[in-house]
């Protein structure tokens, strides 16, 4: 019997023995068996995946086989990674943390947890660009900017940011933008640490100056103030008054940014009603665990004045084709698809999940509940303040919610001596200086808790150790000052005040899940988002208390089971990316194209070349490119595409040599946004090199590269991978993401720093993420993903991917026009198929193609991006022939279909095309249109048994950008929607 | 600020303190808050709870409040009790068991871990009863079927039933009766231990003789003998070769029953080939954990001949009304819903979560896969046998596929030195006397584990461990003899071949679970089945390895998280039922009554009155009570029912009289299986006591006693108790049950005993099951349950689902005749509407109104059953306020239409009711009924947003029936499903 591997290219020569594992990851990661993968090489005409590779991928750039093989990166089998996985979580102590900082102990609802976090069907969506196959995330996204501004008191609120830092600098920009460029931004002296070091990254590339002092009375309102940052509480637990300040900041129309927490919010008057401009905040604590510091999801609003000028994804009510209310992504046109350098935001991958599952929080608690948390974590911290007061611990910050920031001298001779009486109870205090020690209470402190961290305070100050009897009643006293106290109402809306018991919180989760399509139900061929399957055994040491459960900034002998995944991986990206040194902090694929420029950027001025700030980007680069160009402080030079799709590299030549003395930097994709790998990349790598610029290769589409190619052997000086497309995190309806950077060594000594940790190089750019490592806790996705597929499966992956995009090529091109081939006539791991004969021909545009896939029980591949007439097709490795070939049937009948409406069958305006989707409202009412209804829903046999029905007809978008509105309807609304 | 209760009945007392938790059970497992809870009191005419309680409880049998306080069973808050279970799983010793005899290491693939185990969409569903709402998982436990029969080539096989020991005697009474009640069944000697300790139980019931001995020499083709009960292999590990025996036992036309195991049947000649009549055994090793003893679905097979006297449920294809295919629960005519007394296997909650869960491996892994498995296992067996014997360990056992039994005297002194060394290592092996040990090796075996088993013989013996490097390459030879190997193909059905990748096995699990109604879309108010929610926080702890990984026979010392569980879980039942003891055996309700009544029955023989053997049972008892009783070797004597569906006392008492002299005892369900609290019920009891009998109180019903009344205080002597229905273990669409028994103190010296563990009483019973506590691993679940909710919480639990049914009859009954109410009015926990009214009216069946439930997105309750003409409707205390409404709305909008048929506005054999459930097929095609498509599909405005489509509309059980097919479909029958 032979133990050789069944899917994928069954190229593992390493002899079987009877100790080889069965449950390889390969077998189970890769869609198409070795039988399949025969048959689709013949339909392609090679008798081997060696000739196929060969004429895919350009001989310049291909490394050796022996460069990516098990000897490089040995595979572990699902048990085996199981096991490694446990080891490591049994590394990280499992200490409690009370640092505060941003970062709290979270109480996940367990229903939120299994039914949410761990459910593929919510996990593994798409970003909601699919309005009618997404409305239940879109529901959920949008009970989330409800919940922000109802808690904040704001007029409008995004569906989220990265983390609690950057979407303070999104707020620096926006102060600055809108004030017309003024170049001074002051920040209070109570805000994080971390949030500060990101402002100085962001400021900058903007050249903005930054002024740190108490906010309360040292803001001086000078002509050039664009804005203020305060933190509300801040961040030694202190509630300020910034009331004055906002009048004062507004005579001179500065902004005021404030930075708060939600769970506070309950108790303390809302910024919205003090003068706020834009609220943000970390929305965590809302059942999202700690992760050693994410994925969370921040949060961001901001008036009505500003609304359009804010940053990332904002969810709109609309109506669809038959009127019916809708939700959609509203004004997308806004950012990256057409902005490019004229952006001012480069957001794009977001934390659609973690803010789903704080809206589920805030859904599942109700006003009620939450105000009930917020009481006792204040009553318990009121009630600490009281005991450790009793030991000589004077409590420095006369207001606070939860946090106190002790005054030690009084109890004991410095500082550590707490600290050392925690570490022996297992509980980590905020570090602040030697007299001071920071303590913040959280939603998860029962009595048991609460008695360890007081006893902490007695046994440092030698008093008797304090028991369950000696308890006080809750104090009656609250330490938040009467005027800053909570009057207004929160959370009114019918959605917050009706799923509380947990058999209805299922239900409205599984109901809203029913109305999305993901991964768990067809394949989902998004061009250049890689959307293949999550696998649930890299899954699941993701919810281990070992890992969730970890402070980012816990001391670092508590997290060396984090540490060790975290250098396992580092190391494993660089021998994939041919580089010498990785950053895990940016958290987003754009987060990470930003931190790369600005490494290139730290790199010139280091070299006494400050001034190169030219960043050259061919026409065809994704619109995060420039934006995070510009956001670096660089000018963005377009260089143009060819006929063929690759870059023009006489007009790159040219511009390299024109913009010689202050070239920067040439930003590419590759394989290309067009889907090919192109001949030239090393040609055009040196040419930029020659004219002293820096090559910053986008990493978006290294599924196609991993054991084939390299950017380093491209030329590349830089790149950044996205973790949640070649290297499996789910995308999560929109993230979270994670785009980690590679470097070659001349730029390593630049990669970002963290104020609270050690990370990064010499001469490291600041902060360019919240946490040291970023989304800390998701890294051990690919992490698995890396150690089960092994080199061998790595590199079977990228070649089974390059193979199914070709068959789907080779299938549909009889049918379709596939806009770019390389001169052997291949695509690499994706097509674009171009429709533009169809608009001309019969007014069918590639939107009115894309929509009636979604009839076929297929999500749309990308659309219009990067060509408007297009269609960019990415099927993934893990995609079985059986999926790619109904796919292409499906295809095809949409073909037959627009051809009766090209020959006049069927009329221009009232097709199958035109009027896709169809919802069952559509086929149980009236029918008058000219084709049956079975046409219109079962197009294919299949269908019958296996259909996905999308839930609203196409949803009407300039409507919805038109009549903007964002937050979750009205009992009336709610009523009305049911009417037929 | 409160911070009482919110939900439920805010009973609560005790003062609310700062440390007061806030994620209490109580506040998410009850549906209504306390606002609902006050205006449904008020819609009855309430003004407390208490006055309701007063009205619907009898005085007789109430207890006192202070009876079931939060003081009696204090309740833990979710966050307390996860760290409660997370301490007691570390009590357990994480020992890797290779102690065999029927249980494995199992390896889980993680997707069906998550997609199916731990999913809320596959444990919630009940019993496939309404097929239209269930054909994912009929079409799962076909595959379940398929995969039995291909593995064990027989012709037929059921979809599960509770455990090997107990299929064996499953087996062993069809022998007996096929045969005509001939007398003698001979065992093998081969037969595991725990399988003769349930099999003598059993055969005592029926007059069985047993006889044990060699069937390869000493079988003794007696007149008498009925059947042979043989193991392939045998406990010991051998492979003996029955084929002979298999002929002489046909000869003298008994049958030949064989205990075998899958794994092994992919490399032995499967018991088909060779003569066997009925095939039984545990399918847990396929991805089923061990679980200190199960759930897992045994599995049953026989000839073709035989299959209608085949216990337990079987799954058959049929077709629906369009004349498409649809799978259905077949024959269910032939069991408990009928045949009660003449019953010959009191089967009915099944295993069917745990099937499915073993159906999915196959999928998963196909026949390669599962052939590869079996060689592995295989091979690592060779490999040990050849390096132990190094050792001087000898392999008594000369042909095996797994097992090895080592006579250890030329190695060490003794078998104890060999355990020694195991318990080092942290390995069990089987305990088999001075001189044997016993070693089995599973799927989970990796080179470490391997090592690891090798090096405790080389350790024992005093020899050089073991390396890597030592081990040889696997070994050529079998020693599975070449005459029973396996030659025949298996799992070459599609379904076996194709969902082979993570993406295939998540997508099909996927759109199997699409298919069905769960408790995660609406309620599922199945009178006498309590469908409430299984929270997630009591599920959590189940699946961790603490718990998952026990083998059911590891030392005692390893499971002392186990053994508190079991410990708590026993106390708190008994202080629920008033009871002085408890056995956890019984892994089902029937089980728990035969169980019971067994426990009766050596009562009376220990007092000199075997000779007591008749049980009286009123005719309204669930089928399973007679059936039961007549198990137990009794004589079942009808009792009649008044017109109020209370026990005719005076029939009662002339019948107990009557039968003074062989009375043994009397079942009686309370409340009754009408949905009422019997005056009587303690005067019932009284006489059967006079006359010398006892009561055995069928506890399906104590959803409505728990903290109100007792089964003690009702005045019986046992009870059992459904845990998967007052005890919030999932229905699992059709098991997994436990049903524990609890008796009074006369009875506990004869609760059941195993014969692996001391369990059970003095003179205790044989055991009743394979495991001492029978599906141990889901006792987690209850323990959660019950602590969790805390003394009050189960007393309101009760309460709110009394108000909940009482609230629902009041809203019906305007429309329809709810049959029976109490003196006051009022129903107990359930309902039953009687629908004789419109048969006669308009020959519109009960049956109809259940299918049009469908077309309203809910599960028909209990239909025709305990009242051929009613339903039974329990709505429990997990539902809402709005989803009662719901309902009720439902049910209104079916009056109407009912009233528009008998008023002659729609036809009577083409109306929506007739025509329910009503698919997406039928709207799509012509339409030619005399409603529209709209009244058919939306007859009310929310099915708009929240509509679930049975996927096949109503199933024509009658064709199902007489053409019989089991299996999976065909290619050819597959495509063919497809067309419209
Ligand atoms: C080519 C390319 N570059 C960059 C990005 C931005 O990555 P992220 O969405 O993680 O910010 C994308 C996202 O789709 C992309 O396709
Ligand atoms: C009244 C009654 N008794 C006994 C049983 C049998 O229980 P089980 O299905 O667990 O065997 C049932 C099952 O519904 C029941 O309703
Ligand atoms: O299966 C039941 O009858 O509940």
């Amino acid at each position: 019997h032979s133990l050789s591997r069944r899917r994928g290219l069954a190229t593992v020569r390493a002899p079987a023995t009877i100790f080889s594992a069965l449950d390889t990851f390969p077998d189970r990661h890769i869609g198409p068996n070795s039988r399949e993968a025969a048959y689709m090489l013949s339909e392609l005409g090679y008798g081997s995946i060696d000739a196929f590779i060969h004429d895919t991928v350009p001989q310049q750039v291909k490394i050796a086989a022996s460069e990516m093989t098990d000897d490089v990166i040995r595979p572990l089998s699902e048990l085996e990674f199981n096991r490694r996985a446990k080891a490591l979580g049994r590394d990280n102590k499992q200490f409690k943390s009370y640092i505060g900082m941003g970062y709290h102990n979270a109480v996940v609802p367990p229903v939120i947890l299994r039914n949410v976090m761990e459910n593929p069907a919510w996990y593994t969506q798409y970003t909601p660009y699919q309005a009618e196959i997404a409305q239940g995330r879109l529901e959920s996204l949008v009970n989330f900017q409800t919940m922000v501004m109802s808690m904040t008191a704001m007029d409008i609120a995004n569906a989220s940011l990265l983390d609690e830092a950057t979407a303070a600098a999104e707020g620096m920009v926006m102060a600055h933008i809108t004030s017309g460029r003024k170049k001074v931004f002051f920040i209070d002296d109570g805000v994080s640490p971390q949030t500060v070091a990101v402002l100085r990254t962001r400021a900058k590339g903007f050249g903005i100056e930054l002024r740190v002092g108490d906010a309360t009375s040292a803001f001086d309102n000078e002509a050039e103030t664009c804005g203020v940052l305060v933190q509300y509480p801040d961040v030694d637990g202190r509630i300020k008054d910034f009331t004055d300040l906002a009048s004062s900041a507004h005579r001179s129309d500065a902004l005021v940014v404030v930075a708060t927490d939600l769970l506070a919010l309950a108790m303390l008057k809302p910024p919205g009603e003090w003068g706020a401009d834009i609220v943000l905040g970390n929305s965590a604590r809302f059942g999202v665990p700690s992760g050693y510091g994410g994925p969370h999801a921040a949060f961001f609003a901001c008036t009505e004045k500003l609304k359009r000028k804010m940053p990332g994804r904002l969810i709109g009510r609309s109506r669809d084709a038959s009127g019916r209310p809708a939700y959609r992504l509203a004004l997308q046109t806004r950012e990256q698809h057409i902005r490019r350098e004229k952006a001012t935001s480069n957001i794009c991958t977001s934390q659609a999940l973690l803010a789903n599952m704080a809206a589920m929080y805030a859904v599942y608690h109700g006003p009620e509940g939450i105000k009930r948390i917020a009481n006792k974590v204040h009553g318990l911290t009121q009630l600490l303040k009281v005991i450790v007061g009793g030991y000589g611990f004077k409590t420095v910050n006369g207001t606070f919610f939860d946090t106190l920031t002790l005054d030690v001298t009084g109890a004991v001779k410095a500082a550590e001596a707490v600290h050392e009486a925690a570490a022996k109870a297992g509980v980590n205090f905020r570090h602040i200086d030697n007299e001071h020690v920071g303590v913040t209470i959280d939603e998860s402190v029962g009595p048991i808790d609460f008695l360890r961290i007081a006893n902490v305070f007695s046994s440092a100050a030698g008093s008797s150790i304090l028991t369950r009897e000696d308890l006080l009643p809750s104090p009656s006293a609250s330490s938040i000052p009467l005027s800053l106290s909570r009057a207004s109402a929160f959370l009114p809306h019918p959605v917050f005040n009706k799923h509380h018991s947990e058999t209805e919180m299922l239900r409205y989760i599984h109901h809203l899940e029913s109305k999305d399509l993901s991964l768990a139900h067809s394949m989902t061929p998004l061009g250049s988002c890689t959307m293949k399957l999550n696998s649930t055994s890299s899954m699941i040491p993701l919810t281990w208390p070992e890992f969730s459960n970890v402070h980012p900034f816990a001391p670092i002998d508590q997290v060396k089971g984090y540490l060790q995944v975290i250098k396992d991986l580092e190391g494993d990206l660089c021998k994939i990316t041919g580089y010498y040194a990785c950053s895990l902090q940016p958290n987003s694929g754009a987060a990470g194209e930003y931190a790369g420029l600005s490494v290139i950027r730290a790199y010139h001025e280091s070299r006494g070349q400050g001034y190169r700030d030219v960043c050259l980007i061919p026409v065809s680069a994704h619109g995060t490119n420039p934006a995070s160009a510009m956001m670096a402080g660089m000018k963005v030079v377009p260089v143009k595409n060819m006929q063929d799709g690759s870059v023009d590299l006489e007009d790159l030549a040219a511009k390299a040599e024109k913009h010689r003395n202050s070239l920067a930097a040439f930003m590419i994709t590759y394989p290309s946004t067009f889907g090919v790998f192109e001949e030239g990349v090393r040609d055009a790598c040196h040419i930029i090199h020659k004219n002293g610029g820096q090559v910053y290769l986008d990493g978006a589409n290294l599924n196609a590269q991993v054991g084939l190619t390299s950017p380093a052997v491209c030329g590349g000086d830089v790149c950044h991978l996205n973790l949640h497309k070649t290297f499996a995190i789910p995308h999560g309806g929109g993230g979270p993401g994670v785009g980690p950077i590679c470097v070659a060594e001349h730029l390593a000594p630049f990669l970002p720093s963290h104020p609270l940790l050690k990370v990064g190089g010499e001469k490291a750019i600041d902060a360019v993420a919240a946490a040291p490592f970023g989304s800390a806790s998701i890294l051990l996705i690919s992490w698995a993903y890396v150690k089960m597929l092994g080199g061998q499966g790595l590199t079977d992956s990228s070649k089974m991917a390059l193979l199914n995009a070709n068959y789907m090529a080779k299938r549909l091109s009889g049918y379709y026009s596939v806009r770019f081939k390389n001169k052997n006539g291949r695509v690499a791991h994706e097509l674009l198929i171009d429709f533009v004969e169809f608009d001309k021909a019969a007014g069918l545009k590639v939107v009115d193609f894309a929509k009636r896939l979604q009839d076929f029980g297929f999500h749309p591949p990308t659309v219009s991006w990067p060509i408007p007439t297009c269609m960019l097709i990415e099927p993934t490795e893990s995609e079985s022939l059986d999926e790619i070939d109904r796919f292409c049937e499906a295809m095809i009948k949409i073909r037959q279909e627009a051809e009766d409406v090209i020959t006049g069958k069927q009329p221009k305006n009232n097709n199958m095309l035109k009027n896709a989707p169809h919802t069952v409202s559509d086929i149980v009412g009236e029918w008058d249109r000219p084709y049956s209804r079975e046409d219109a829903v079962y197009p294919l046999s299949w269908l019958r048994e296996k259909k996905f029905w999308p839930t609203v007809s196409r949803v009407d978008d300039a409507y919805g950008d038109l009549n903007l509105v964002c937050d979750c309807p009205s009992v009336a609304e709610t009523a009305h929607n049911f009417e037929p």
